[in-house]
């Protein structure tokens, strides 16, 4: 089935905390998922945010403020991908400071348009992975998620997968038990289907994207949308 | 353009806390994006839940239980649908407690597969519309979006629309200024347009999941799932 | 250290939904939290939500519109009592929809005031245990918790309790491993830290609250805060 | 009332994503709120987060990893402080990329005990500010005030202040409308009148614990929880 998504490219972002990404166990889940794409012929990226410079701030491009801005090439990166994984470990519950940061820094250019006239991330599909140690993979997911689609992104179905072990303090994914030898969480079948259905239907949904062309740019186009059937001049009682 | 959509039909579920349709401000925006729907010859139905009964419970039929349960005949309505539109108000900036019973029921079929063996909301589109008076479009949308997406709806961009007011209590969506005759929430240029994208939106990505029969049944069926390309046999390294 | 307690009163909610109490699992946590309760010296009483009939509504009492309304009653229950935990299970990452209603109908009873002209939750202190089997303490303790804070109730240190398994279907809290016998969650030092420090923090809170009469009725008055010290006359900038 | 509360030291963390505070809408409603605070005698220190260098991870003090960090010096004001209020802008309806990585250094010294043995932020109490153009201030609040109670915060009725403009783009808190000369904001009664209750019962609150010398040390000590009457004895049915 390699060639059917031959030509597809997926860019995943690791919002690890940890400053490099052989530290993060969030990449062990990233490079699984990643590896079903590649195996399945999709041009996959993976960028480790904390190896880079990404300033705070609200706009597209920071470097003339002072300091060092990687942020302008990431985004290349995202805006030349159909597939978009953004990957987060849990703190507290909620999605890591660098989740947040890298949604900012997207939303910063989500008024550019497409060719067509529609927001710029229109076309494209997205998915999260989420891993801690006790709690929080579907509240992380629907702050994620949530923000993907708002920008532009479909989300195609079941695109959260994540792992996380019993309530409370403990092993994290890919930790070894010191006494079985056993790995945490690469045996645990709803992750792994979970991921497997994520990294397929990130794939299906790119590819029939990418066959139509996107969206038609009909209803959803910012300087348009006056001029079709719309919100405005509907009757807001039964016609 | 209508007779692109021809053939596609929806369902929107308010779940007002209201006992009547007549009653509620979240109707009308309702209204207005199923209007823009049949307007391009969708087939429209839309349901107050609290004009049935819904029994509470993890369960597909509670009729059993000594109780009236309408709920296995709306379930019929949701998966005769091909676009689904969940509308709640917003009470202390959460989605309503009928919002939550409706996405509780709708999850008690999530285990039930197509002919093709993937779940049963595959191949179907998703999408939200949210009012109050203050505060909480975006984490009333969050929520329910997330579930859509975790029971297999596909969700296409901006499926989220909404109307609230300034901070503080105040007038409802379509409420009459007394003073001015001014209506609250349909000049807003904001609601207008991105319940306009919702709802063309929704009708493409139906229309482009129902031209193509819907996803592909391969890496994302639960029986067959370990038989491609999956995570459980992938390297947590970089390969 | 039971005198110590005496005198104060305790309401618990369990918004399972399961008819019977006997049949939910978080039930099993709240009478663990209840019991140190009670051993401490608190009047305590466990409401089943489920077990009466709860209207849907967004009024004080909707027994007049033609059908059963219990929660007047159950009101009175909360309004009597010093500490209010409401119990919630976790579905799709999110409390039930019986504790949506349980909050909707508190909130319709916010603005009533104490003797004091607070609002009447004033001199109150809340928590929230949960269970499920996998996933969403916190998002459902960040939910309720904010409900009751917003409504006046005093929020102590570790207010939130609960268990859920690893990541995946399995077993719930309370649930025999047949081949072990060995019961799901009890033995979690985590959930019992948590319980017990959640169980001892509204002790305290409601005893100090309780001795000194509630807050102040100073700077939170609805009719009086433009009396003292406010932020309509306080300068945006540092003065 | 002012000699009410001297003594108390309070610390606001404004995590505007504006590099300096003069540019923070978030800004001058903090100031509002510090300003009563002040009047009534209260010591407060106001932080701009990214006037400082804050290093991402969750550790105590990351200085030593090649970069500064002066989050150790910010924690000391934190520590010595009986009230925290953090400050936060809305963005896609989250809060900010700042304000959880404030959340998240915070965190690294949860595990910190007080001479008492109990978590180190046990017997302060906390709040939060929030300002955006549209929508999001009940959501923010959530997740910030869920992380203060978790880590030991007691939190006081109504805690969480903010505001918002109607649905859309829009002015921020602050803003002059040019025709008018109107100021965004600064008439709303409602976030007023939050904005002073909020002060108003974190300083009763404060004094309140203070004067107790916050919770006594029983059922709440990590080392010692199990030899009080404790969840793990207690029977999950009825006794």
């Amino acid at each position: 089935m390699a060639a059917n998504f031959k030509g597809l490219k997926a860019v995943f972002i690791n919002c690890s905390l940890k400053r490099s990404s052989a530290e993060s166990h969030t990449q062990k889940l990233v490079e699984k998922a990643a590896n079903i794409m590649r195996t399945e012929g999709v041009d996959v990226n993976i960028i480790h945010a904390l190896e880079h410079n990404i300033a705070f701030g609200m706009e597209k491009d920071l470097s003339g403020s002072g300091f060092k801005d990687d942020w302008p090439k990431i985004q290349q990166e995202i805006l030349g991908s159909d597939i978009f994984v953004l990957a987060s470990p849990i703190w507290l519950g909620a999605k890591s400071s660098v989740a947040t940061l890298v949604i900012e820094r997207m939303y910063a250019y989500s008024g550019d348009h497409n060719e067509k006239g529609q927001y710029i991330y229109y076309g494209k599909t997205a998915g999260c992975l989420i891993t801690g140690n006790e709690d929080g993979v579907k509240h992380c997911s629907m702050d994620i998620l949530y923000a993907m689609q708002h920008i532009g992104y479909t989300i195609p179905p079941q695109a959260d997968a994540g792992w996380i072990g019993e309530a409370g303090p403990g092993p994290s994914y890919g930790d070894i038990d010191e006494k079985t030898g056993k790995i945490y969480g690469y045996d645990n079948d709803f992750t792994n289907r979970n991921t497997t259905f994520m990294a397929w239907n990130l794939m299906h949904c790119a590819k029939m994207l990418k066959d139509q062309d996107g969206y038609p740019a009909l209803g959803n186009v910012a300087d348009e949308w006056q001029n079709v059937t719309n919100a405005k001049h509907q009757n807001p009682e039964y016609h």
